[in-house]
């Protein structure tokens, strides 16, 4: 429940139908405990999900009830929920485990069809499966992938959007845990990386780590910033960003009042986030926060947008063509994504919706 | 045995005394099954040896035999054969758990001894326990580490050696498991790595870490190469290094007949690794090989050095002050460094000794 005693309404997107998205959609509905707290629905084209249902036979076989954008009814795990992004269907399905432009179209218009109905405040939060880019662009859309898409949507540039990867505790009845990353810099050479490396980046990615995690896990987090060089610099003979850069941005964070410590050496650092010493991580770059994400449970994974003023969360997988139709589709991100957004509408999050420093 | 039937001697010393090296010495002696096909020997002043057994009675209580370098008898687990580095012990026991310029000078000497003696070929590989840097200075060595002072002992510039981070697999019955992880550039700013980052140093890296991996697995291994950028450079858009100086290691290493992939994005690639799908990778940088060794499980981890003509292992893990005589010190990196120096020396294994490209 919101503050307003309404459970909020979240939207599920499938992202390419001939990926696994679909697949993680299906199984996580029938199985996630969110219903008792939000209002889910899937966007999606019915009679592809339909299909899909009907091709998977080891996915719970649930119905579909298409419903209106405005419709308040609660959901339930027993019945799928739609809101139709074409009322009439399909005029043929698209080919599953490849790419297609109808699958990227598909695609698009279902983040689309949600974003727009989340503009119009008749949903609180999107959920999306996994895009293929390929697909998209055989589709004839321009777009590197989703947090592009949706910023275009709210008619922001490219670049407004930032993630954090959010890594669930393993244990469901310790949801207070968990690890979160965000990164200073992302999508960039790693040269270019260092040169952009700044202050104010870096406590801009601290605040947007700490707003996040506060909601998620409902208490102060405790936030660490790695270093950039190795044994964090040891002393100046490794670089120089440490003292110059880092820690001066460390010194802010906790001048303001979060619970920060660094810079430290990364390698430690994710071992000891790992055992728990820390809720969230600042990266200094991509490999140094995906490395370990990854290597501690991408199946875990969740993608939760910064900088767009909606709430957004997405698995942190992809759409897999290797496993499509196999029954090897875990679902175990996309609940988790679930999980998240229900839990950032509820702490009243616009967090995601930070203004960029 | 090696290929002359004789077992090789193994010489291992316990690193600074005040920390958790001559318990995991004495743990791993009592427990490794090394002593059917290597004598054993730990070069240590005898007292202090006897000094820790006595004091860490969860220890297995081992009599102590003090032998001289050339004695021939084979070791058992059941008393501990000591090479003495004082004839006439110490005066005064050095504290434990704190850092004191005796405790360096003790962990100095019995290095400094211990190649003397694989030096004059009484011993074909040296072992080593965790040396605490502030200790060693404080007695007056003005030198890095470990493999600084080997280097030195081999009249050798300080930059000659480097090392493998080799991580054993988990199970015992699958010896020929495990991942390595060289380095293509280490200890120097991210900045500098970028800069100093060339195909000949990554050869250099995979050849090195191909001829380590094939004696100590016994077959050809999977080596795999990582990028340098994320999402492995994404087709020129973050960075040129892939293709400019990385793929074309790649190929070189491949021409020389090499099973050999890459580069691959770091993040993917560890989590492949982790898997089992290669046994060795060339990273580019201190992190990114250090971050996932660790937390795939530093505890098991062992360094292997190269560019130095001896064979010589070490735990990967430090002096642990904060566990030191709380039986809480794990004997496993100990175990696995005394296995792979077996290992090395059975299989007639001066690749650790190879030129420097």
């Amino acid at each position: 429940m919101t503050a307003s005693g309404i459970p909020p309404t979240i939207l599920l997107t499938c992202g390419d139908p001939a990926g696994i998205g679909p697949e993680v959609v299906v199984a996580a509905w029938a199985s996630t405990a969110a219903h008792a707290r939000a209002r889910l629905r899937v966007v999606a084209d019915a009679a592809m999900l339909a299909d899909v249902i009907a091709a998977c036979r080891w996915l719970p076989q649930l119905p579909i009830v298409v419903v209106e954008p405005e419709d308040p009814r609660p959901s339930t795990p027993g019945a799928i929920l739609v809101v139709a992004t074409r009322p009439a269907g399909r005029a043929e399905s698209v080919p599953r485990a490849t790419v297609t432009a109808a699958g990227g179209a598909d695609a698009v218009l279902a983040v689309q069809t949600a974003l727009a109905i989340e503009r119009r405040g008749l949903a609180q939060a999107l959920v999306t499966g996994p895009l293929h880019k390929e697909a998209i662009h055989a589709a004839g859309y321009d777009v590197p992938g989703h947090t592009e898409l949706l910023a275009r949507g709210c008619g922001l540039p490219d670049d407004a959007a930032s993630m954090m990867l959010w890594l669930p505790g393993p244990d469901d009845a310790a949801p207070r845990a968990g690890l979160g990353v965000v990164h200073a810099t992302l999508h960039e050479s790693l040269q270019a990386a260092i040169g952009r490396l700044s202050t104010g980046r870096i406590v801009q990615a601290g605040l947007r780590l700490a707003g996040l995690l506060a909601a998620l896990l409902g208490r102060e987090p405790r936030i660490a910033v790695a270093a950039l060089n190795p044994h964090g610099g040891e002393s100046g003979l490794f670089g120089d960003e440490e003292p110059r850069i880092i820690a001066p941005a460390v010194a802010r964070l906790a001048e303001g009042g979060l619970d920060v410590t660094g810079p430290l050496p990364a390698d430690t650092l994710f071992l000891r986030a790992s055992r728990g010493d820390f809720d969230g991580v600042v990266a200094m770059h991509h490999d140094q926060g995906h490395i370990p994400i990854k290597l501690l449970g991408m199946h875990r994974a969740v993608n939760v947008t910064l900088g767009l003023p909606l709430v957004r969360t997405s698995v942190a997988h992809g759409t897999a063509f290797d496993i499509v139709g196999t029954g090897a589709a875990d679902p175990t991100s996309m609940l988790s994504a679930i999980d998240a957004a229900v839990r950032l509408v509820e702490a009243g999050v616009r967090a995601a919706a930070a203004p960029r420093a």
